[in-house]
């Protein structure tokens, strides 16, 4: 049997999984296990804080699959569990390693470094336990292999972050590398055929009998891997269908001219809502009812209307099945096919993006920027945006016209600062392997303030990705929630114009800064700009006040939300 | 009876506590409460990100005796858990108020933004316990203020980090003031008097009999407030005394020439070793055994000689007296100031300071920056070091010339990026009360990259802060524990000198850049630079492999104890 050292089967582990980058940060405790890296035949890109890192493991994996990333005990890995908390809100499934003191160390209860100086080290662990689906950290080198898988499996199979600590004696101990042959299951487990069979049937008699279905393909959906079945359900049944801010970028809009819009309860428009809200059946896919996803909970929908589909459940009128929703989906596409098609097939007839025909501005305005930002955007783009107006505002921009624009954003956790990390996480995967054509990014300058050394990381590995920093003086978000004026909401200014060569010289970049609404009518559509041949940053001068429609219907609804409960 | 808002009630009781700012990012779970901030007469001074704002409470407390950060459930307090981890480990009396998601939201499980996603809200509450030694999340407005003081108290009784949590409706209702009249107490309890008077006549009783005593005044002595006794022993028995990396700069080193040195085991030289470890009786003052405070764990210390006075304890040779440290030290000064001295007087016989004579090298090495740097500091200089080679090389600047110059680093939980983050809180810390002449940051570049955007605040505070970037290519210390030339240790170079052109731009900063011996001496006697007229920046270029002779030795030894324990 051929032995391997530790550190060398999780790497390996992870490659088999897809995995080709590793981020994190070097710490002593680590160290060691570094060097299995390239060993195991993948990339270590270090960055320059663990926020950063956390973030590029969990952009990497929304494109990759999974991510991974390495830091230190203590302060290392307690500066990334913001990123942990996120990927477990957002179904992302992520690796934390962990480098440890010694075994040895441990039990002796010396007072290391990075400890809290009182000979006790399980507190951070116990710490994790909150933010993981399953943590270990190996303390011998028997097991090592047993946990490293039991803790894997539980990532795939919940697509939810995990921790695995890696004392610094154990990384480097041989043990058998046999395991390896047997690659992970990445699977779900069939459904029970009978209860499969019984929910097939009921959604199909909804479908018969209610009048006027439509589809909601939510974050979920996307988080969860069943997009493609969605589409395939909206293909066959030729009925309108809707996005949602969580799901945005993650579904095609471009099906038949049957996209309705983007569904946000009352931070959408009033076409959406009726068609959503009225319909006798509504099939959701992977609903999640956050307070960002659903204006505020403004969602008005009747639960005896509604089948939702989820990771390890189908929802059908308030009666929870346990089932797999996305092998449901496709027991139902197959089941389907063979019938005879009963539901009368609609168009749409309202008009998803009633802002896309604004008149150009002089100063720019939000709503018309992100009209313009959709015509923008090409076949092979993948487009990240922050939360606050990015968030709010990258919904309205239309993706019906363009296939293969992918997007994501962090619409459940909303933690600001996330965009610019994770971003450099899935312009490395994009490139890799080869899906992405052009890397864009959009963020506030508010949010930009958190994670800002990033631009070390994206321009040393040559993403030649397009930055728009919407620099509105502030929050402009938290403005329109509490504190309009408030010297709180206020950023300082940068020099947006010098970040390029402050954190990369020598590293080829451009600067644009644009004020009006034609500034950036020409801008987007100069060749030269549009061709991404190296990193772009634009400046983006908006009013501290001015937001999209749904961020200033919604925020009026979070204050109220705040006030009343 | 006066009525305030649980928000005024807060911090009114941080005022008393002698809080004059208050640190943090801003969030709309936050936003009623930060406007209560002015209203209680103190400033808020909110921060690029949730790191840098923990830091800059820790960096305030340090000088002003308690420090507040605030930040909003989920992203912004976990981001800061590392803070909180740091100042447990180093008894920092920081409070971190989080603003939390209504009360009714919570109690309706509502998928609120910042949350797992899950309808849960007290997971980060119990994470926090964890590195907290009192927390609350204020559920109503009934037990608010008797809360607050309970969680307040424990601070100062414990000079350690709490946690309290208000949520968006409970910060502004409305409570009985009447408690704010009664100010908390901040000194400890007095000890039982048989128990402090047996305590103190045992140590009166040792110091008779015993040859030759030495004195050392670890960082426990510093952050457990008995710098001041431990000073004052020193003057009645005229005896050689030290310090160690933790307590560097928190104890005057020129009393009446008997600074022995700084004692770290096999870190410090065979004199200081020798003294320190042959003494018959050794007063330790808040000894803190951390590797990184012991030369990794090379203190070869009899229990049998060794007095050890602590925050609630006195441990005399091994047995431990539960009794306040400070109190028995203020007792035995007490006490033998009406005895006879019989304790014989004794002068050091050897220079604490052995490299301060060495020759100006061509290329800048690390022994001489630090030799240097102990003749540029001056009377009123509040110097803060980076783990790291800066750490491990501060302490070899003299400060035997020079009265109140004042240091302190993150010796036992040792996170990178602490400094520039607790430098900010100290330099408004000085600011606010007119205690510091010249801010003085020294850190390495590696360190730097995590909280880099610290200069924004640097700057637009005006606080005229020299910084040193000591740039060796990467992470000098980590290479000489593992991987000497290995990838993961080396950092994206970045361009020093426009960092506070990008981050403040308008505000007034000058660069200089210096590579041997002679830039250093010419600038460190240079009467504008000495001026600290605006902010200043100086990249020390350093060889790679260079560090200071205590970081050698003492990582050598830390690469040996973790591959032996």
């Amino acid at each position: 049997m051929t032995q391997v050292s530790v550190g060398h089967y999780l790497f390996s582990r992870l490659k088999q999984l897809g995995v080709e980058s590793v981020f994190g940060v070097p710490g002593d405790y680590e160290l060691v296990i570094l060097d299995m890296i390239p060993e195991a035949g993948l990339t270590w890109r270090g960055n320059p804080n663990e926020l950063i890192a956390g973030y590029a493991a969990d952009g990497y994996a929304r494109l990759a699959g999974v991510g991974a990333f390495v830091t230190t005990f203590g302060p290392g890995e307690l500066s990334a569990y913001c990123c942990m908390a996120g990927q477990y809100a957002e179904y992302v499934p992520v690796v934390h390693i962990v480098g440890y003191p010694s075994t040895k160390a441990m039990n002796s209860k010396a007072i290391m470094h990075h400890s809290l100086g009182d000979g006790t080290f399980d507190m951070y662990h116990k710490m994790v336990e909150h933010i993981s689906v399953a943590t270990t950290v190996l303390t011998s080198p028997d097991t090592a292999a047993s946990e490293i898988d039991r803790v894997l499996n539980a990532m795939i199979y919940h697509s939810k972050p995990v921790y695995i600590g890696v004392p610094v004696d154990i990384g480097s101990q041989q043990i058998s590398g046999g395991g390896l042959a047997r690659p992970l299951t990445t699977a779900l487990p069939p459904n029970d055929a009978e209860k499969e069979s019984a929910v097939t049937a009921e959604i199909i008699h909804l479908l018969g009998s209610r009048k006027s279905p439509v589809i909601v393909v939510d974050g979920g959906a996307v988080r969860n891997n069943f997009v493609q079945e969605g589409e395939a359900l909206v293909k066959l049944l030729k009925i309108p269908y809707f996005g949602t801010a969580m799901s945005k970028g993650g579904v095609s809009e471009g099906i038949e001219g049957r996209f309705g819009g983007i569904y946000g309860g009352g931070a959408s428009t009033k076409e959406v809502k009726d068609a959503v809200e009225s319909a006798a059946l509504a099939l959701f896919l992977g609903h999640y009812p956050s307070d960002f996803n659903t204006g505020e909970f403004t969602q008005d929908l009747t639960p005896g209307n509604l089948v939702d589909f989820q990771r390890f459940t189908v929802k059908i009128a308030g009666v929870i099945h346990e089932v797999s929703g996305k092998y449901v989906l496709q027991r139902l596409l197959k089941e389907l096919a063979k019938l005879p098609q009963t539901t009368v097939s609609r168009a749409v007839s309202w008009d998803p993006y009633p802002s896309n025909n604004l008149p150009t501005p002089g100063k720019l305005t939000q709503d018309f920027l992100w009209a313009k930002l959709g015509s923008y955007f090409k076949s092979g783009d993948f487009v990240i945006a922050e939360t606050g107006t990015s968030s709010y505002g990258i919904p309205a921009s239309s993706l019906v016209d363009v296939e293969n624009v992918r997007m994501y954003n962090q619409t459940v956790f909303g933690s600001i600062g996330y965009a610019t990390g994770a971003a450099l996480g899935t312009f490395v995967a994009g490139k890799e392997s080869g899906q992405i054509k052009r890397n864009i990014l959009v963020t506030g300058e508010g949010s930009l303030q958190l994670t800002v050394q990033t631009f070390a990381d994206l321009l040393r590995h040559e993403l030649n990705a397009t930055i728009f920093i919407l620099n509105n003086d502030g929050y402009t978000v938290e403005r329109l929630i509490h504190g309009m004026e408030a010297s709180y909401n206020k950023v300082p200014a940068w020099a947006y114009d010098k970040i390029c060569a402050t954190f990369a010289p020598g590293f080829p970049s451009r600067y644009f800064r644009v004020e009006t609404g034609g500034d950036l009518v020409k801008l987007l559509t100069d060749a030269d700009f549009n061709s991404n041949s190296c990193t772009q940053v634009v400046e983006l001068i908006l009013d501290k006040h001015d937001a999209p429609m749904s961020v200033k219907l919604a925020t009026a609804a979070v204050e109220n939300f705040n006030k009343q409960n």
